[in-house]
């Protein structure tokens, strides 16, 4: 099924007379113009010599493929009425761990299939402040640049081969990353972003030949990137952000994108706040040792036996556990905490299970999965050192929503739609998170997992020709408000490391045994 | 001095600040999108690592060359405060028999030379429908577009060479031509040009990259083409409509520019309306054998003693007569009518020169320079057949300003200004013209005669970003009049084949000896 709103659009010239002798390509342009109700169209000027043919053999009856620059809409292909057998667009989300690319028909709107693949400049940092260190000599820059587009060029040929498409079908590319990641893949500078007060080269970043960016796809292929709204807040969100459809909305909403960095986004169609923060390795890869990303292997959930207290746990692939992602961890810390394994602070509490609970090191420490029952031969553990570290990651995830919220003087009550978002957000239970006071203790059905939106919202764009107005609103209406860690932040943070928080009365929902 | 509205501007921008903290890109076309008051500004890719350096070193103070696509805006180039050295525009007059090129200095929007050649498609056709027939196979439309292209390429070259310039500081190119040639220079199909219902492939064609249609200057450099109003009414006219102001003038004016075709074009700020016809062979080189171009060895001036009969004439270059050329012809008419050496129908009229008239091979010819005089060693000789041609070509030429002046129920005396362009047009005296009855009895001080408007819109273009609307504005506003040859329009054209027309009182200032 397609949108009545694709790029891809049918066309029912009226036949010149000598009344109406418009030349062909004003014709066409003058058009889409009129249906559509576009400022100005523009035609690609390799099709000036194929256009007048075709016209006169279908009896002004053709195909179309759009896409937009802002307010000027480009004409990228034309094609006879019954076709083009194939037409494709590749989202991808320009993740700085991970890259995920989805091949989309162009004319069905069908996702055809979606990769992850981790990003190919990870052996130049894991964290980005030392790629961006990389990238500060132009040999440095130019390589990181040639890394990833290199690594996704091969892996939209890879798709294509596997699904026996052909890659010079691909005609759209939509592109959505932070800011530091779309600098780095643009072959930008870097430099500014990390240094006050924060410039980074451009934040609308907007439509550019496919080809002038580097891939080699129809030579008439173009990349839309994501905006940018600064330094700490790239087009991921706001890819986000589409692909929740907030901004569309009445109700008010709150989208959250967990990672290295909380992103948060609270508003409706009249407005949007935004702000960024870190929220502690914890919410990335999970913690230390056991931590591991959501892939098979993963404990992606945790129960405990209120009466045994034993473990129940399900891992990616059902196969013997490697590690914990992190839902697991958010599973196993509400779970403990529910059952009094650890107590308000987050401290293990030994004498609630000695079997499990024992120090090692000199660190308590609980045993979750013994040797004999583990993917590695070695115990899954989890010692207390973890736990501080996710407590921090929690009470700032915490604070930061009561910063946000506060700074538009609202409640959490008044929140209708709670979307999470992530390749964290992906298998986390809300409940778990509430529990831990990570998020808060509103009904459970307005919580929303939504997974990657940012791919999500780059798909959306490659099937929707509205969604490009709907970005430019986004990306104007969107204020950014600086996390200030001031006084009153401290004192929020530190109320919010309790569990589930020092004023319990927030949390009437959460039950533990203390 | 540069114009106020110049596309090389100044500019300051704010410097960032935590509170400010626009990325450099976006700080750049904001401000020009509200100083300049336009609705979209992009800034070339290639200039994204170039300008965070360049403002940083410049307290962001720099320079910045402009240019436009319709309402988008493009920055094509940034310098220091001081910068740059040169910055050069190409106007290219697109003639299919004479070409112009003039190379200007953006910075001062000084012409610094102009240059004229010969359009080098003429062996493949001096008409333009021998061309369009080569043209009909791809190779040959191929072998056009990449002959004239080659040719503007090493005009260019060679015209940047003599000045010591550099062709790769050449960063804009204007280009103003017929329908046809602009077709042709772009390798565009011309088949359809010129069958019913005589359809252009592209009238709009607007702002390309220069090397994207073939030129090789600066990497940036951007062309522009006047835009067609149809087959028969191109670019090269909308830019003399443009040169000489009619379109912004209060007053009504005229434009014609004559030629092979006639284009003529009457209105003002509030109105335009064209047509074109034929105007004869007569217009363009004056008449056969003794008609050439106005060049070195052209009688360009002609006066006959009205009491002795005597022949007067200047050549141009001041060297032996080679030939006439189109404004010597018209005062040669003129002169043999107002002294009864030709009749009201324009027959020589022997009895009244017997020495000079006489019938050879069976025609009636009058010798203007003998042998003895002329720089071929052949008279200089005028036939009955080439003044029957004169005769016609003004008729036409009258008919279609009638025609044009009555389809907006005018007449000619409502006429404030009346410019005469074209090659042809450079060298006429209105007072000849008029005592043939080619130009309406008018006022002499209304008529201007401004040369090659082509060229001179083309150049105004490289210099005044204001018009750029206007030229849209032009073309949006004028209404392209067929010339309908009924029966209406051959009764008007019988009555002017009259010398000055049969109905006499027209041209009350116009005395002649019957």
């Amino acid at each position: 099924m397609t949108l009545s709103t694709s790029w891809f659009v049918s066309v029912q010239l009226p036949t010149p007379t000598l009344e109406n002798n418009m030349a062909d390509i004003d014709r066409l342009s003058l058009y889409i113009q009129e249906t559509l109700k576009v400022p100005y169209v523009q035609v690609a000027k390799n099709l000036f010599n194929i256009l007048p043919k075709l016209l006169r053999d279908h009896n002004y009856h053709i195909r179309c493929l759009l896409f937009s620059k802002e307010d000027l809409w480009i004409v990228l292909a034309v094609f006879p009425p019954t076709g083009p057998a194939h037409l494709f667009g590749a989202a991808i989300d320009l993740g700085s761990t991970q890259m995920a690319l989805s091949l989309v028909d162009l004319i069905t709107g069908e996702i055809l299939q979606t990769k992850h693949m981790d990003n190919s400049q990870i052996p130049f940092g894991a964290d980005v402040l030392t790629r961006i260190h990389h990238a500060q000599t132009l040999e440095g820059q130019a390589e990181l640049k040639a890394l990833v587009l290199k690594q996704l060029q091969t892996e939209m040929q890879t798709l294509c081969d596997s699904l026996e498409k052909n890659i010079n079908d691909i005609y759209l590319v939509t592109m959505a990353g932070n800011t530091i990641m779309t600098h780095l893949f643009l072959g930008l500078e870097t430099r500014w972003l990390i240094r006050e007060p924060y410039i980074p080269v451009v934040n609308r970043l907007g439509t550019f030949s496919a080809s002038d960016v580097g891939f080699s796809l129809h030579p008439n292929a173009q990349i839309f990137i994501f905006p940018n709204i600064g330094s700490y807040f790239g087009g991921d969100v706001i890819s986000g952000i589409l692909a929740v459809g907030m901004a569309c909305q009445k109700d008010i909403s709150v989208l959250i994108d967990i990672g290295t960095n909380a992103e948060v986004v609270l508003g409706n169609q009249d407005w949007l706040v935004a702000c960024a923060g870190a929220a502690g390795p914890a919410m990335e890869n999970g913690v230390s040792e056991i931590g591991m990303r959501a892939m098979v292997g993963a404990i992606d959930y945790v129960k405990i036996h209120p009466q045994t207290l034993s473990f129940e746990y399900t891992t990616i692939g059902d196969v013997p556990p490697l590690g914990i992602c992190g839902s697991g961890i958010i599973d196993l810390a509400a779970q403990l905490f529910i059952n009094g394994l650890i107590d308000i602070r987050g401290k293990l509490v030994a004498s609630k299970c000695p079997s499990c609970i024992q120090e090692k090191n000199g660190l308590l420490t609980l045993e979750l999965v013994p040797a004999n029952k583990s993917g590695t031969g070695q115990p899954i553990e989890l010692t207390q050192v973890d736990l501080d570290s996710l407590i921090r990651s929690k009470a700032a995830m915490y604070t930061i929503l009561e910063t946000i919220t506060h700074s538009v003087e609202m409640s959490p009550e008044q929140i209708c739609r709670f979307y999470i978002a992530g390749t964290f957000g992906a298998y986390i239970r809300p409940d778990s998170a509430i529990s831990l006071g990570m998020l808060p203790d509103l009904p459970r059905d307005i919580f929303k997992v939504v997974g990657n939106t940012s791919l999500a919202g780059a798909v959306r764009l490659l099937i929707d020709r509205d969604a490009m107005a709907e970005i430019v609103k986004i990306q104007q209406k969107i204020t950014y408000i600086e996390l200030n860690v001031n006084q009153d932040f401290m004192n929020r943070f530190s109320a919010a490391k309790f569990l589930p928080h020092t004023d319990t009365s927030r949390f009437p929902s959460v039950h533990w045994t203390s």
